[in-house]
């Protein structure tokens, strides 16, 4: 547990620098005193490229390396190209920092709205793998534009790749009191890569005998989210169908305004990133209506990466407690914050 | 309209037999007098695998191409190696027989049970390509088994391919009244084969100037999937990203008990498959519990296929009404077979 934490910051675009704001103001207030906190900013997202051109420069990415952690708020905004800061940016760091965990806890806190009729009891954590699978950018298109045009994309899994995020689910799950790991994947169609998993998990398995394993199919996995989410524990999953399931289980459990992600190298070789699952919101941006709560349970989840358990463990409560006691009645994103830091 | 119809049905296992059976007298029972059903059974699916280690030889393969339609049950069993059945029969055929569009209805019933909250109105129809995609089966792996493996999955995607089955669902889209036509994919990281997809939405959209369109990422579209799944009219998409999203819609409105299931050929060049969206269920097979409706509807979007139009409508209503008429106590497969076909 250090005594220091370097943090870089990317606001970006929309909604994140309030809710970024929110997170910061949090994070502070929950650290112990005596731990130094030093932030950077990074101007990086849609500004910066309609500006500049520049999604995320060389000398800026080596400047990000040197940090504990990022914190990110949101990127984007209708005048970008779809794919642009996707790849150039957000990508782009998960693969040069190697965050092969990208971890969504899915919890459904009391006092929040879920589509789910009866509202079951909810909490689980899906570990997707964030550095393989059809995200590797290997794709192309040839004769593009042409009614002879043939575009593909192509998942790339390795067992080097599929073994590192098998084993760290298998951790979480053995640390966990339900100790169960479900394996999502599409291994009867898709079943060169969904073999591999498969294999993968029932080899690491073996070393963890305290906790169940069992199986699903991607398409019947998300029938299980909306009927039986309950069943879940630890998901363990590919990189794609982490992204599907992810969203989806934020909107069980209360909409992606409360979805925090971390995209963890978990060796500490290169920062990690903290992120909300939610985007920039330009609709709503400069209205203080944010909810900054996915980017201050973001932020707990950093400081748990950085060893400081407790701390995270006070946001997560004052987040509990916080949203225990809302009303309905609607508060500004810094109104949220305030209640949440102090 | 023909004034005969020569079908192929394939069982298969589990509770394949008994849906289809009630699937037959349902169908029979709708169709004019004067139009002569002729049915043939293929002994197709794991119990044939288990005798013979036969998926689908190339004799069976063109005895099949031979009728006007094929009804399936559902085929698999335990006992079957994940993959086997799927690539050797079931996509088998999709593929064989050019089954581009497949096509999955989405309805909330009257009176059936939904996981959602508030039993919102929903009726959309998901155009999922049925050809190209994840599904082509362009994968390997190699030093399999070794800690130097690699995986690979490669999705295919042509101009040819993309633009039969938007032009497919615009038509269906200009067909409906609310003429709405929703393009999911994952255009921001799957750049190629998005941007494919996307650019012919556009293009051939300008032919549909009646059909309004729109873009949602396939993780954005599950959460509207249960937050405001009424937003839906036609839905075009992948073949993967629409497996998995028409078992989502499956959930929400009222279980895969009554999701049916057309892949279509729209040009009539090879037989089109109709099937219920669920699986072979062992664990019930022969307890009489297996509800028949989606093999039913299956059997009523057969008949349109064909030009059957009022009896297809006929067997809807009938399921209609006979859905609102249930009162929660259990009934046999037969017994509600019986309830629709009268
Ligand atoms: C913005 C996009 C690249 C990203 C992803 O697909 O991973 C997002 O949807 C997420 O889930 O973090
Ligand atoms: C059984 C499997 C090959 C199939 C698919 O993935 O298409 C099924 O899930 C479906 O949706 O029809």
């Amino acid at each position: 547990m250090a005594r220091s934490i370097d943090l870089a910051v990317i606001p970006g675009d929309g909604i994140g620098p309030e809710v970024v704001a929110e997170g910061l103001k949090v994070l502070s207030a929950a650290l112990p005193p005596d731990v130094k906190l030093a932030t950077t900013e990074y101007d990086l997202g849609a500004r910066r490229w309609h500006a500049t051109g520049e999604t995320l420069p060389d000398a800026e990415l080596d400047q990000l390396r040197g940090h504990d952690a990022i914190l990110l708020g949101a990127v984007g905004d209708p005048g970008v190209p779809s794919g642009v800061l996707e790849r150039g940016l957000l990508l782009k760091l998960r693969f040069a920092f190697d965050h092969y965990v990208n971890l969504r806890p899915s919890r459904l806190f009391p006092n929040t709205a879920t589509p789910l009729a009866g509202r079951p009891d909810i909490d689980f954590v899906v570990v997707r793998e964030g550095t393989e699978g059809p995200y590797v950018g290997n794709g192309g298109s040839m004769r593009t534009g042409t009614p002879a045009e043939v575009a593909t994309e192509v998942s790339l899994n390795t067992a080097y790749g599929v073994e590192r995020v098998v084993r760290d689910a298998f951790e979480r799950a053995a640390a966990r009191p339900a100790k169960k790991l479900t394996l999502v994947h599409k291994n009867n169609v898709l079943v060169h890569a969904g073999h591999l998993w498969s294999r993968t998990v029932e080899r690491v398995g073996a070393e963890y005998p305290g906790v169940a394993t069992d199986y699903l199919h991607v398409d019947a996995a998300t029938i299980f989210l909306v009927t039986q989410p309950e069943r879940f524990d630890v998901i363990v999953t590919d990189n794609l169908f982490g992204d599907i399931l992810t969203d989806l289980a934020a909107a069980v459990t209360g909409g992606i305004g409360l979805a925090a992600s971390g995209n963890i190298n978990p060796t500490g070789a290169f920062p990690s990133m903290f992120e909300p699952v939610h985007g920039s919101a330009p609709d709503i941006a400069g209205t203080g209506k944010a909810d900054p709560t996915a980017t201050v349970l973001s932020a707990a989840l950093l400081l748990r990466h950085l060893g400081h358990e407790a701390a995270a463990e006070k946001i997560e409560d004052a987040v509990t407690a916080d949203l225990a006691e809302r009303d309905g009645a609607p508060r500004t994103t810094s109104a949220i914050g305030d209640a949440l830091a102090s």
